[in-house]
């Protein structure tokens, strides 16, 4: 697919692409959603203003307010259908033969109210999030921490492989990208073995490779959603760095878990990846020896996607230290969706879903530092002769994303950032 | 405290308290702020705009917006000393001997327009609930269970009196008093020992006497809130049942915790009743044999409230099944909000703490039916005849806060109440 606008090659954000996002710029501070097309944004207020939108036929008038608001939160909940409408018209106005010239292509007024270089707009949490649930479907990474705390003989608690682990995170703490994050003080044990807690600031802060997924619909409080229909409840896709605590979490998860060692900071992408724009990249995910129980069953094998993943660490020169794919999980999105709402929890637009984890099995491709450093026993090798086992003051951890193959056009995500601040003195 | 409206002899809306909610009639169906008095209530959007508040100082006449906001999310977030200032106004205003008898008492014209009968009105929920975090403070409870599931040697986990223990909860499904909540799905073992789970509506239903709290003020992220400055982060507080399915509980929670078991639904009472109305009823709380951390000591003793609690279970007869007060805590609020802010976390107006379950030491007192049944062995008796181990379909559930002696006026909380209905048909 060509553009008439120019698009760098294997530029994330192709025109197979399309992503949502918030932004806002220097003559105009309002939030406002936008998409992202090479290396540009299309302002969607400016352009719905500008009539950019009346051969949208599923988009009424009234609907166009969604694109004034200061988040996602109004367009998403118009659902999917929607979304895949306006996704589509936005790649035939961007199309070299588009069937609609007059709309942008030969439009320079609305061109010019609406068009922005990315490098000249600041970038907003895409939604106002409702609630914030971490599944733990990585069972890659399930397994490898499992060994280290029980061995491998138990690793997987009894209940893994008959549901989706999950607990509610905190939403007021997700951030988006580029947020800079202090490392955080709390109690932990001194040492293996103690049994007096100590108050510093975490000595072993770790990062969490994730997905997330943003929900667009509502199902009503005592209404489970089918697995079958789980899939009209999906928005979109970003990036997720899920930061941890360990020392703080090995001291006070019990029995209820994870608490002040997760609620300090959540970094995500900026752009969501339409539901639709990942169709294309469905695969299979980690094979399920359990029968699970029907209410999970989709059906489905293909139920995962296939996304490239890779995080860099750095403090001045920068080091890969994983790749791995999103497809490396044991539960599928729409299987989170309704094993959530399986009690009748409530979901509504802007709840936004963490995978877990997500771990290969080989050295290099697991997303946490406690795994690739065995516990922090053994430090990794960066570039330039440092070493970590895990996170120091002033590392900047970038996670990036695709799909699509390296000579084609990407479906990407950008890049999810965020660096570590020393503590505050307490 | 006398006033010129009449007030029932051992209201829980005494002119002592003003509690504050939101509301709804039938010829205006817009939610709007309200404070309870006695039968009535006092729509304070119709009071600013009648110019009811003008004579207070520290309210200008920009944020008498905040009355007719849909929640007291706006409000809150004026602060403390506003939410003082406009208590004291309005018990001024009921006082039988108002200094200010042309704003209310001697203004027919306001008192239609902004006193309705309590009767007449519907209640809602008063906040927007961001986060909710459900703490486990109530040590008696978290003893109780420790011994049902660990014996008395392990009752309390290693951390329990080091930190204010605590999970984040589902906000989305936090109810106002009144919304029945359907039996939830969910899987479970079928027996002690059994490795398989089954798919049921839960068979072990159970109630969690709480106490909730509203926050008010922001502390932005990265910036903890020392526990001396907590009392300012304190909007209000209200009643609370945290229903739990015990057996979805116990096959999923390992090891991040509770999640479906709680998430179909927590139910509030409607009046927040601010912190400066239970000033009075400060006490002591229970002891903590272990020297906390810095961070945790608040250097007064008299930290939590003696606020009496009952439930009642009741279908067709009702029965009180549980006597006690708020003061089992082992952990105050300030210290809850101390410890919740200590990573960085940051609160907003509008996040709801949960206290943890309170319960007392002796039979009857316990604030769960798991307690009660000596997890699930020995039913309780109803009165009528009935038993209990665990809630049946029809039950209903209230919960009654008050403060204050039987023949003086009551700082109250009226009742925070729910049906369980029948599962639905999967």
């Amino acid at each position: 697919m060509k553009s008439w606008l120019p698009i760098p090659p294997r530029s994330h954000f192709s025109l197979l692409n399309i992503p949502f996002g918030v932004i806002s710029s220097k003559d105009k501070q309002l939030h406002r959603p936008a998409i992202a097309i090479g290396n540009h944004i299309l302002d969607l207020g400016a352009f719905a203003t500008g009539g950019g939108f009346s051969k949208v036929s599923n988009l009424s008038s009234e609907s166009l307010g969604v694109f004034s608001q200061p988040t996602l939160n109004a367009f998403a909940e118009l659902g999917r259908p929607v979304h895949r409408a306006v996704r589509s018209f936005l790649q035939e106005v961007f199309l070299e033969s588009t069937p609609h010239p007059e709309v942008l292509k030969d439009n320079e007024a609305l061109q010019k109210a609406s068009l922005i270089p990315i490098s000249e707009v600041t970038l907003h949490l895409p939604f106002s999030i409702g609630d914030y649930t971490d599944f733990f479907a990585g069972r890659n990474h399930a397994h490898n921490v499992g060994v280290l705390f029980r061995g491998p003989a138990n690793a997987l608690q009894p209940n893994y492989n008959h549901l989706p682990v999950a607990y509610h995170g905190r939403a007021s703490s997700v951030v988006v990208s580029g947020t800079p994050l202090r490392r955080p003080w709390g109690q932990a044990l001194p040492a293996p073995g103690a049994t007096e807690p100590i108050f510093r600031p975490s000595a072993r802060l770790d990062i969490e490779l994730e997905m997330g997924m943003f929900i667009s619909k509502r199902n009503g409080l005592g209404n489970p959603v089918s697995v079958k229909d789980a899939e009209d409840y999906i928005f979109g896709y970003v990036l997720m760095n899920d930061w941890s605590a360990r020392d703080i979490q090995q001291w006070e998860y019990v029995p209820l878990g994870p608490f002040n060692a997760k609620n300090f900071g959540t970094t995500i992408s900026p752009w969501v990846v339409l539901a639709d724009a990942l169709e294309p990249f469905r695969t299979k995910g980690l094979k399920n020896d359990v029968q699970v129980q029907n209410y999970l069953r989709e059906g489905r094998s293909d139920n995962v996607l296939d996304i490239k993943l890779e995080v860099s660490l750095s403090q001045g020169e920068e080091t890969i230290i994983t790749r791995t794919s999103a497809k490396n999980l044991l539960w599928s999105w729409p299987q989170m969706v309704a094993h959530h709402s399986i009690s009748g929890c409530n979901l509504q637009p802007g709840d936004l879903f963490g995978s877990g984890t997500i771990s290969g099995t080989e050295p290099g491709t697991q997303g946490s530092l406690l795994e690739q450093s065995q516990g922090g026993k053994t430090p990794i090798k960066l570039n330039g002769g440092q070493e970590r086992k895990f996170i120091q003051d002033g590392d900047t951890v970038v996670i990036r994303g695709w799909a699509g193959e390296q000579d084609g056009d990407f479906v990407g995500f950008g890049e999810c950032t965020g660096q570590i601040l020393p503590p505050l003195s307490l």
